[in-house]
């Protein structure tokens, strides 16, 4: 097994990869700024082409492909995952929930077309992602998906974080908030690359427990960032978590033990890859990445 | 052919029969409030079950049984259809959208649970209906559900008729906002209720006509009654379009010109479905109870 250094550098580059092709993507299902609503179009596209790591397209990407998917519809998936993840960023950085003024080094959508057209685009994104998602032809893919960003998944989560702004919470919580808020997505792009590709049930359950461990991996990853980094290098407003009151796992158990939980998490989700049979190194890139990235 | 008066009250009959049905299932599939995210989940039952037409399950079950459906997925898309309606409604009564304080009666969602919570109950239900969609199998029928919902559908419209607000409009442009705003939607629970039965192309593009027709009478109905009606008589603000500066259909070409515009497009609706070979009383008398309706 290579140092985990390399595996990272490895998926950096993976990332970099798909992130070209998934932005070209982007361009060719957003709405032109031609079309009315133009204004709304253009919100949309300006959360959507704002950078990030594409982390969700690139796990549709390569699940898809490990399982020997064939043709267009993991191009659907990794868009619409992408809107999904961009909806609901757009609705928390809000006035009324997160009120956060930057994004991705950039005002946030509030913050540039107004609170209405904010909603409105969050409001757009999910459902042509759904459009897209029905292109698929795949109505199961479309009921996971939909489960994972429920009030049984990420919005879920969203709500428990806001109603525990400012509360001492115990780490129960804090996983519930985590799991929900950001595994359930990251576990959603696997999974759907996965049943696109028609993967065995029993594959797709190796998968989820894969996505688990390093959804919540990252989510710890977030939080520790948002203490030791200063705000250029996030592109967001650091140390908001703590000025928020937010329930993260170093305000709960430390910076120490945050890290040594990640640690976990990444073997634990090494090892659950040791129950496929393809070929995983991408995925075992992947998980090195999230617990190595800096920003 | 019976007076219109009578066509009426056989809808308002079939109406009565279908919300006791519908509000059953919608019990039915809204989470629990028991469950977590608790308090979410008391601000989505709260506007599903704030009463109504139900007019889009109405719409969606009697496509269904015309074109001879079978099964149980008429139930998941006729829960689905209110619940896009609702999610649609919380956000437009929004503070930074409509800023609407009452609705069927009571206080808005934003005013009974604060605006996070109203965001999000939006958004849950937006979801939750997307993924009752994935139970029916159907996947093109959740694209062209998604399709009527989109920048080009209803949020398109929602969009323009708030750039709109307080300016000149021609009669197109109130036409653009209220085929859109309104229309689309109303469509697609036809077309969704037809597709689900397995309705063959060609009766689709007719109850796709008979959809656009009804609905955009549906708009006008509604834009005349905020004039004529009474706050009590409404359950929502009566005088609000005139006091928002809304494209109207009585702002563009007055009361009367109104009135015959219903009228005409109830006669267009009738000759789109006289192209139908199956029993259309249903849709005839839902037609007759929209332009007669006095809320």
């Amino acid at each position: 097994m290579q140092s985990i250094e390399k595996e990272s550098a490895i998926a950096q580059d993976y990332l970099s990869k798909i992130s070209v092709q998934a932005e070209a993507l982007f361009d060719k299902y957003l709405p032109p700024v031609t079309d009315q609503p133009c204004r709304l179009h253009e919100a949309m596209r300006y959360s959507m082409l704002a950078g990030g790591k594409r982390l969700r397209p690139a796990l549709v990407r390569a699940t898809f492909d490990m399982f020997g998917g064939k043709g267009e519809n993991v191009e659907y998936a990794m868009v619409a995952l992408e809107m999904i993840h961009t909806f609901s960023l757009i609705h928390d950085d809000l006035p009324c929930i997160d009120n956060d003024d930057f994004r991705r080094g950039k005002p946030t959508s509030h913050k540039q077309f107004g609170e209405a057209t904010a909603v409105m685009a969050g409001d757009a994104l999910c459902v042509l992602a759904f459009e897209l998602m029905g292109k698929t032809g795949n109505a199961r893919a479309i009921e996971v998906l939909a489960h994972l960003l429920s009030t049984y998944g990420l919005i879920g989560g969203e709500m428990i974080d806001i109603e525990c702004e400012g509360k001492e919470v115990d780490l129960e919580t804090v996983d519930y908030i985590h799991y929900h808020k950001t595994a359930a997505l990251i576990e959603a792009a696997l999974q759907v690359g996965a049943m696109l590709a028609g993967a065995s049930d029993k594959d797709i359950q190796i998968i989820r427990q894969y996505g688990r461990a390093i959804g919540l991996a990252f989510q710890i990853v977030d939080d520790i960032l948002d203490i030791v980094s200063t705000t250029e290098e996030l592109g967001k407003d650091a140390g908001s978590d703590i000025e928020k009151g937010k329930a993260t796992y170093p305000s709960v158990v430390g910076l120490d033990k945050s890290r040594e939980k990640a640690k976990e998490l990444y073997e634990e989700s090494i090892r659950a890859l040791d129950g496929l049979s393809c070929d995983t190194n991408v995925l075992r890139a992947i998980a090195a990445f999230i617990i190595t990235r800096v920003k």
